[in-house]
């Protein structure tokens, strides 16, 4: 189904998505004024001043989430600019609003490198309980996410890499329990290795030391290549470092495929090369790597996507609004690996009985939220 | 009355003034959610990457005012930086909501240079469909508004400066009706030469060019001074340059005094030296330069204050959320000095049977933001 004219007639309707209201519904007389603004505030804000820790206390910092893009990297659009961006960053504070009820602020950027972003971003970090990078291009955005979390005492959590690995990792610990293998044993190909390649590469290898291979539009990634950035030279330590050749020697043999590349990358003759039983996460957006019709015909066991109107979706939205209500509730200044693994189990959990329709539970499931906050702590 | 104890505890009961929530209020469905985020939102991201003018048809920023401080001169607080200036930031939102019905996010900086607060802003600009600076000390104020008004398309106002201007206008064209006079034939005496005194200074010479002598710290500012710094400097443009000595040199025959500096500054003895019928904005803040009751007592004809407490309150509040409603819903990119003026002569209208307590319309007067709205074109 193609949603471009109801998305477009929706967001005319509303005049976007999101709005500002006051917390005290109450009547703002004139006593009240006098405390929420001039002479009363200055209290307020002398306190904060001599108690910098207090801000959360008085202030909405508290419960509040800054959504950051660049507009770098898109959802499948590319590069299209700040303004481009903003309604996907505030449909993201709409699912921050409806799912875990977090007050979160779309704010889009003008700058593009590392130095200005990461110089923005600290200017007005301390408006904010936390901060959700997002749609911010490879490799730029490791070096954005390093630096930031290196220098504020805020969480800073880049989406794209850490939510899709989250929910990539808790679909596949279901994969498992259905296709009766074991991760640690299982031989994983991923093709693509921007920020979600990057960033599910290395939680795989942390949760499980699988036998990892990774693939990019040259190929196989390993010690032989001489083209490598130096972000990709960082996955070495996480992969297969002596596998080498196309994507068809990678796929050989292989438990498990994860896309996050092109649409129609694997085809049923690349499947046939796969070991018996092969889980496939074709998460290109929105035309995955291979449909799941052809994918079963072919012999895949169990397939997943990024869509909504197929079985199994990897969907961020199931992990980061739990993710960051844990943050929030629980102080936590830093989103940790271990923090990501337990939300991954978490949402795992959540699937009571996994079977090859059903990996992953549903984003309206109302136990994620509570369950994935309890464990971020 | 003080408001402390109440501003605190009202703070912590709602956690600070503000939240977010969603424009459409009716149940998010599945298909809803399929174009409010992906795959929908890529359609509206794509048409605005196209047509960046979209931008406010399809995202909040048609409604969105930024309330960006660095925190360096916060009430009569003055320095108390970024956190210790959120409480009253998040105030302006408040208001903003409560009385003009604007979304409104309070953005706090921890830069103070204006390279670095102009570069923050500009990087973030296209988040917002206007900017509000606030609470940021004069002398850089005056470079920051003028070059972000220069390099921006969507309207930039310090408040401080201009909306301190509009309501003291505003009250000083009923006091002339009050007192008879008229502005064009008055000696005004100004004391403080910070963000306020200057944009004063300039919105009266512009009005009336009236008679106005301008005192700072050091005493009457004028060409003899050999101290101004650069922005002193551009005040002799719109001043009585040949006027020198000291505040009670200045005072002497004055019509009107206008006072953003100190507590207790003007005295009854002070007083004595003016022109009959003196009018007195004794506008600091929270203890004025001469409290209501003795400037009666000492002769003064009219006098207003800044607070809630007394007659007559100039408060930027009765200015701002009109002048931000009008430009956004008239498309106005750049607030000019006419807008100032029209807003000013418009607040003074609203008072129906202006007398000595009753020059200022309050706050609370309904008719304002609309009223103030259609004459900001």
């Amino acid at each position: 189904m193609n949603y471009d004219q109801s998305a477009l007639d929706l967001h005319k309707q509303y005049a976007g998505k999101i709005t500002t209201t006051l917390r005290d519904t109450s009547e703002l007389t004139k006593e009240k004024l006098s405390c929420y603004y001039t002479p009363g505030v200055a209290a307020v804000s002398r306190a904060i001043a001599d108690n910098p820790s207090l801000l959360p206390v008085y202030t909405w910092t508290n419960n509040l989430v800054a959504v950051i893009s660049d507009g770098s990297a898109v959802l499948g659009l590319g590069n299209i600019g700040p303004k481009g961006s903003m309604p996907v960053m505030e449909g993201k504070a709409l699912l921050f609003k409806h799912f875990a009820g977090i007050d979160s602020v779309p704010i889009t950027l003008d700058v593009h490198t590392p130095d200005e972003i990461v110089a923005t971003i600290k200017a007005m970090a301390s408006s904010f309980g936390a901060i959700n990078l997002e749609d911010i291009a490879a490799p730029q955005c490791f070096e954005i996410e390093e630096r930031l979390k290196a220098e504020l005492d805020i969480p800073v959590f880049h989406d794209d890499q850490h939510g899709t690995a989250v929910v990539t990792l808790a679909g596949l610990i279901n994969a498992m329990k259905v296709t009766n293998k074991k991760l640690a044993d299982c031989k994983i190909v991923i093709v693509g290795a921007g920020a979600a390649g990057t960033a599910i590469t290395k939680l795989l290898h942390l949760y499980a030391k699988p036998q990892i291979v990774a693939v990019d539009s040259k190929g196989i990634i390993g010690s032989a290549r001489t083209d490598l950035n130096d972000a990709k030279k960082l996955l070495l330590d996480y992969i297969d470092t002596t596998a080498s050749g196309s994507l068809e020697d990678a796929l050989t043999d292989a438990d498990i495929f994860v896309g996050v590349s092109q649409p129609g990358l694997l085809t049923p003759e690349l499947v046939a090369k796969m070991a018996n039983n092969p889980v496939v996460f074709a998460l290109a957006n929105p035309t995955p790597e291979i449909m799941p019709d052809i994918a079963k015909q072919a012999g895949v066991a169990i397939i997943a996507t990024g869509r909504s109107d197929f079985p199994n979706q990897v969907n961020n939205a199931i992990a980061f609004p739990g993710i960051f209500r844990g943050a929030l509730d629980n102080k936590v200044q830093k989103i940790t690996d271990q923090h990501k693994i337990a939300a991954a189990e978490t949402i795992a959990s959540l699937v009571d009985t996994p079977d090859a329709e059903h990996i992953i539970p549903s984003v309206f499931e109302e136990r994620l939220v509570p369950a994935i906050a309890k464990v971020i702590l």
